[in-house]
């Protein structure tokens, strides 16, 4: 039995997220497309044996990912490169596997795993952005980026993060670690239109939690929040206080890192 | 009357080009979907009058630009802030206007031309870039990069490039300056995969000219045609001799430049 790990990259933009809660799934007796789903048929196919594709979390319907991480345990002996190109030729354009890695049987994309890094790109600027629209939120509005800073800065470390969590998640501990919070600014054009990247770092997220954190800096940027209500947000551990949370499209899972 | 100059960004995948040839549009009956004339229906929709929109060149089925240039003649008093907000509200995700400026009355997007850059985006990786899929070329064979760049000054300066124009074209001077062939290297991440821009600054290009070069320049890097070979090929003045033109979802008409 070998245990093999893979690195995907996807365009979240026609799927509905990584994989559907069952419930949800069928209260909307809905007949979804998933990345978890297309990417174990296409294992099936090569590996001629039904695997189960673990990954380092769910990403929502129309997130993307840079770096998602999954294994899968198998008894195929393929080659792992011979492995990654027959992925690549089958699965449809917006999956593509960077690379195939055998690793220790008690790998587990999930529960090994000691931080994530998410990206949240923003097109703040006088027209939305046409060619990569699908992977950007588009705001016409000026966002005032010193006190996005301020604020991110509240949310950094050891914290109950209950007022950002989606209120259905089932998750008993609420308590993350916020390693970083950082916002950069790229010029789209001479004219003063920028691209704004937020990058978190943490050791998990709840539920719902990056789009939360990024919709409530969004609401500080727009001069409606206070960095000093966000402190305050955070510790009353109310969802209901926080912004909404930000458009999916937005937001890119770009790493997640092992031991 | 006022002479209204648009900067747009749109990306070709969905359209036709710019412009379908009348020919070649009635000999394959096609009801087809261009980038003028989505433009031209949402201008008639906010002016209330009919315009004829011309741009500095047509680009082609797939092709994208960041800084095509358009102009039209209008009655219209609209401000030009409220008319790109407008155009931008109307427009379809694909199509974004940049900026909208009054210009003289003698003003051409084409004539009126000094140069312009395209940009072909090339993925030299083991992998098929999955996000940006729509505006790239993906070639998994390592590209000989110096080769390329050598091959490429043979291009530059005035020359006749009939060898690198459509056989279809009508026109009959195909001489042009290339004042500039850039290849640049962007790391796509850190196991040697990259995404190589080539940059082509041109006072013109002709039919399917830089495609018919990108294509050359790709057999360069595959090491299948010497840069000697390219010199060759330019000299002769015959379209059999150069390489296939490249795949249009990797071009982009980056900008434009004027007196």
């Amino acid at each position: 039995m070998r245990n093999l790990k893979l690195t995907i990259e996807y365009d979240g933009t026609n799927y509905c997220g990584w994989q559907v809660q069952k419930l949800k799934a069928q209260s909307l007796k809905l007949k979804v497309k998933t990345i978890q789903e297309t990417i174990e048929k296409v294992l099936k196919k090569v590996l001629q044996e039904k695997v189960k594709l673990i990954a380092s979390g769910r990403t929502d319907s129309g997130v993307h990912a840079l770096g998602q991480v999954a294994n899968f345990k198998t008894k195929s002996k393929i080659p792992v490169k011979k492995l990654q190109y027959a992925l690549n030729s089958l699965l449809p354009a917006d999956i593509s596997v960077h690379s195939v890695e055998e690793v220790a049987l008690d790998f587990h994309s999930r529960y090994s795993a000691k931080s994530k890094v998410y990206r949240y790109i923003i097109a703040n600027s006088a027209y939305p952005p046409a060619l990569a629209r699908n992977s950007l939120y588009f705001c016409s509005l000026k966002l005032n980026l010193k006190a996005m800073s301020e604020a991110a800065k509240a949310l950094q470390g050891e914290h109950d993060f209950t007022s950002f969590c989606a209120s259905a998640s089932s998750c008993k501990d609420k308590t993350r670690t916020i390693n970083a919070i950082d916002i950069k600014k790229i010029p789209l054009d001479n004219n003063n239109n920028f691209l704004i990247f937020v990058d978190i770092q943490a050791n998990g997220f709840l539920y719902n939690m990056a789009r939360n954190i990024i919709g409530t800096l969004l609401e500080v940027g727009k001069g409606r929040l206070s960095g000093k209500t966000v402190k305050k947000i955070l510790l009353a551990k109310d969802r209901k206080l926080a912004g909404q949370k930000a458009d999916a499209k937005g937001l890119c899972l770009l790493s997640v890192k092992y031991k």
